[in-house]
């Protein structure tokens, strides 16, 4: 039975794996983690709304019932084309058929300091990382009020895309709902959130009264917004910002750039801009009949001859795309169909521009959006803890899991 | 006001600080961590049974409606009994009444390798190391089918009290239930758990049913139990046993020894058996008229003159009368009213010994369990969490968080 190697248990790895459901083939998913991570809702565990394990899902669990899939937790180190195998740091693995998810990962620019100090957004880790970095610097503050002249409560947030902005609003909902009952004596009108994005205008890619509407809610919930001014230097305690004003703080989150995995250039491939894997119309890689990229890894156009923006609607319908290919052996071009976007801002406040001009914002929005992000989910135990969990955060104005779990701090056994 | 140190956040320490709440003191509440960890359940999370988040609550959020109570998170380095000081590792903390509540953590007897090779159970931080170490030696072995003769699915469980007998169970369970399903091609049958204790008996302080119970429910579920054994010497792949057997293992559970925090010296008073602080009948440490111990970390004599088992009782209780003595300047004994013991093996399967003779096992013994911990939890929000976790566990035989979350794998960026 010819074997099928996915890089990657994200959207377009899952998707695909699954659409290889009947076909005559053995499917092996590799992936650094044992879980799916449900990206769009990591910043809600680095602000204290969610649990780590509300989203993150075991892959193995997933295909239960799929008798073709196995899972081999692996980091892939490189591959040998002429022998159709793929190197693990564990090992190695052949393969007839390769479809390449690796996702995508931050890019820095260059940007001095930014890499060292920056908070991106792209693991499960990342997020717990934020979380506990964010709740250890209110600590500090609270036992050290002199620490909040030093910047310890400025929380600088780079990049005005989705992730940026449902950062930056989800914070100051933490702030005001629950971190001003957990420090009473400190002063949080001190606390700042700053949201700094280059171009002028924040959700670039959204309509100009869904940008208007962004901008004025994160503005009423007291996120400073600037826009037209870039970060220059980084260091442990200040931001540098083009303009030449420094900020004093001790928190960066990056959601600024964004680049291909770099597995991409471990391939030994041709890639294109953000180090993303070139791909013929049908997603296979140039030069290897064999071989595809899917989702953000790939540098797919789209019909206006612009690369498909990294989603997760692109990596599921290209996944889906490869694994026919596959299953049927054909060759037919790659087609997007583009499902919209969203972005959430804070309780009733979303913007959301849909297929046929559809536009919708506030309540509305954010409805949608609550229940595609439900919908969504994998599992239906991480569904309903997901609904739960959005339900307490909404009528308690709490939110549960502001825990500082740090393994590194604590003293742990070695084993093999 | 006169300010009141409590160190420690667990049972005892919190107990204290409610029991204060309209005496005219200020509380402040010393913990290391930023929440209070419900250890009874930690061997669930470390089976994938329950989330991080569902046995952890921030102590701030306890205290929100408790105004005279305030947290530092810092680790205390000793004290200054002249000045009435207590040292911090991030400052100085003065009091007029100390309560130190700082429980109890893991002893080695000084068996070779226990200490750096055994995972004990104290810290939520425990609970996770475990939980990553026992998915990882199944991915390892999934991975590599040799690894299965050196060891790698032997799971060693030292100490037969109710903490080394619910971990045995536990694993059976997630091995049989869940992992059997996740690992097809792995055969489980070569899956082991040994339950390694000295004593004659299992579960020594219950009576003689309800210990037999525990050993044929063990035995049943695929545990093997071994009696009068001992552990001699640990390597990170082998466990030596006192009869010469030699186990081929990667893992070693330490539920074996318990003694005082180390703190308990660090203070630089009379320490007892198991390093345990030498305490008044009122529960005042000798010498230290406005100092208490209770809980685990304090040496408390019963009416029958045997010291007082480290349980969660004994620690709530004592923390009220510590709380009581100062809140009414007065000196009156301890008393510790017994309210029974109780361990659980599995599905259904339990012992419960309470006052009045009462003995309960099975089913009776297990829904009273189930019944007694959800009572306990912390905030309405963790008890549904987990009360819906054990739903989704008992009628669809699976566990949900099976996930290998270890940030030390990952890069993570330096901050302040």
């Amino acid at each position: 039975m010819p074997e099928v190697v996915i890089v990657g248990a994200g959207f377009g790895g899952l998707a695909a794996a699954k659409a290889l459901d009947r076909a005559d083939v053995s499917v092996t998913i590799v992936d650094r983690h044992n879980y799916h991570t449900f990206q769009p809702l990591l910043y809600q565990v680095a602000t204290a709304g969610l649990n780590a394990a509300d989203v993150a899902y075991a892959v193995r669990g997933i295909f239960h019932r799929q008798n073709n899939v196995s899972f081999r937790q692996a980091q892939v180190v490189g591959v040998d084309w002429g022998t159709n195998t793929l190197g693990l740091d564990t090992g190695a693995l052949a393969f007839d058929h390769l479809i390449v998810a690796a996702g995508a990962s931050a890019a820095y620019f260059g940007i001095e300091g930014a890499a060292e100090h920056g908070f991106p957004l792209y693991a499960l880790t990342d997020a717990i990382a934020l979380r506990n970095h964010i709740l250890e610097r209110f600590e500090a503050a609270d036992a050290d009020p002199s620490l909040v002249d030093e910047g310890a409560l400025c929380f600088v947030v780079v990049g005005g895309g989705p992730t940026g902005v449902e950062v930056a609003g989800a914070l100051a909902e933490l702030f005001a709902m629950v971190l001003s009952k957990d420090f009473r004596t400190l002063d949080l009108s001190k606390a700042r959130i700053v949201l700094v994005e280059m171009a002028d205008t924040l959700l670039q890619p959204f309509s100009p009264p869904s940008r208007r509407h962004a901008r004025e809610r994160l503005t009423e919930m007291g996120v400073e917004v600037r826009t037209g001014e870039a970060v220059v230097r980084v260091t442990p305690t200040q931001i540098e910002l083009k303009s030449g004003e420094k900020l004093a703080t001790h928190t960066l989150v990056w959601a600024a750039g964004v680049r291909a995995n770099p597995l991409a250039e471990a391939l030994g491939v041709p890639t294109s801009r953000a180090g993303r894997i070139v791909v013929g119309p049908d997603l296979r890689i140039e030069g290897h009949d064999n071989a595809f990229a899917i989702g953000d890894v790939a540098a797919i156009t789209g019909r206006d001859g612009e690369l498909l923006p990294m989603l997760a609607p692109v990596a599921m319908q290209s996944g889906r795309h490869a694994a026919r290919e596959i299953a049927r052996g054909r060759r037919k071009p790659f087609r997007y169909r583009d499902k919209g976007t969203m972005a959430t801002i804070g309780r009733r406040a979303a913007v959301a521009e849909l297929p046929l001009h559809i536009r919708l914002s506030g309540s509305p929005a954010w409805l949608s959006w609550l229940g595609l992000h439900l919908v969504m989910l994998m599992g239906f135990r991480n569904r309903l803890s997901v609904f739960l969990n959005w339900a307490w955060n909404y009528f308690t104005w709490d939110r549960g899991p502001r825990l500082i779990i740090d393994p590194s701090h604590e003293p742990s056994p070695s084993r093999e």
